[in-house]
């Protein structure tokens, strides 16, 4: 087993979710949630919430490896700069605690769980939904998109996993990880979570703090 | 006597300066560095890098408070995100250690320390090394830019020295903060600074790590 979580930086909501991958490309939740910033407060507060938050998750969930969503200088720049902060906070953390740290895009992570880099938040909220066989949606979107991130991050595989895989020979990674960025992948995903949604009790809730 | 830490935030070379304000508005230096990152490692670890050389900054320092250059989304897209990045783990470090955190603007802190919003490098580096009676220019311009941040921050004063005055009732902050962005401040301190720089030994070398 391999245990990734995902971040989705933000300063008013960072989404979190660790996920397990599994032999044959199973992908198993382990917890998801949002550490949320008061507005209110400094900025140096803000970001020592999210440092503070995310600090609780890696030691509680004891990931493997850590994926960050990559933040591009683009339109939004009212919030670029909170989200990049809040980003290299993620990153440096993962790194404090002796993780490999992977970024992928927001395209390669929608790609990856929906098979289309152009998919809207509620397809992806929707396959990581199916893929995880969840009762219900994690809410908010933010959460899902942590989850998203740690779904694309195992099915990619890429130099973390790679690092996995020498860090532990015992866990067959290479199982987990296909061509990165195949397209195939995703639908092989989608076939697979749909059977298992339709599989699985449903009476399970998704935590999200 | 009030410390404090100037940072000026960077991926490659992250400038630190840390002064001690006096009555009257003189300033004496503390420690200047920079810390440097390997450009060959990942980027999480880079972080960690510039994350744990400021950690050991506060530790061996003890500033009562913290300035931190503000960075803008403007031009130079390629190194604008590491730059937040760094800022952002900056003043989270500065929350956890329970300080108060400023960030200045470029143009306020070279008005601050010369007088003119538009100054050049060399006579940041000029004014700084005049203000602190040093023998020699603090180098890099990283390292000179810190110690300009923790200059301005003094002679700005603004909300953290507030904050500073009431955790630290005894020390006279109101002595050391002038009106906010006041230019006659730097002008004084400019032909202060010059008499100092006069009267002063020159054998003390600048410790740029």
């Amino acid at each position: 087993v391999v245990r990734v979580m995902g971040v989705d930086p933000g300063l008013t909501r960072c989404g979190w979710g660790v996920v397990d991958g599994l032999p044959g490309r199973r992908v198993r939740l382990v917890d998801v949630g949002v550490v949320r910033t008061d507005p209110d407060l400094p900025l140096a507060q803000r970001l020592l919430q999210v440092a503070d938050g995310l600090t609780a998750v890696l030691r509680e969930c004891l990931p493997d490896s850590v994926a960050v969503e990559r933040v591009f200088a683009r339109n939004d720049v009212s919030t670029i700069m909170g989200t990049a902060q809040a980003s290299g906070i993620a990153m440096m953390l993962a790194a404090q605690h002796g993780l490999p740290v992977d970024s992928h895009t927001p395209s390669e992570v929608k790609a990856a769980v929906t098979g289309n880099g152009r998919a809207d938040k509620a397809q992806v909220t929707l396959m990581v939904t199916r893929i995880l066989g969840l009762a219900e949606a994690p809410r908010p979107a933010d959460a899902a998109d942590g989850l998203a991130l740690a779904i694309c991050h195992l099915w990619r595989g890429g130099p973390s996993a790679a690092h996995d895989q020498t860090l532990h020979p015992h866990h067959p990674v290479g199982a987990l990880t296909g061509t990165a960025g195949a397209p195939t992948a995703a639908q092989t995903a989608w076939a697979r979570a749909a059977a298992a949604a339709r599989a699985q009790p449903k009476e399970w809730r998704v935590p999200v703090r």
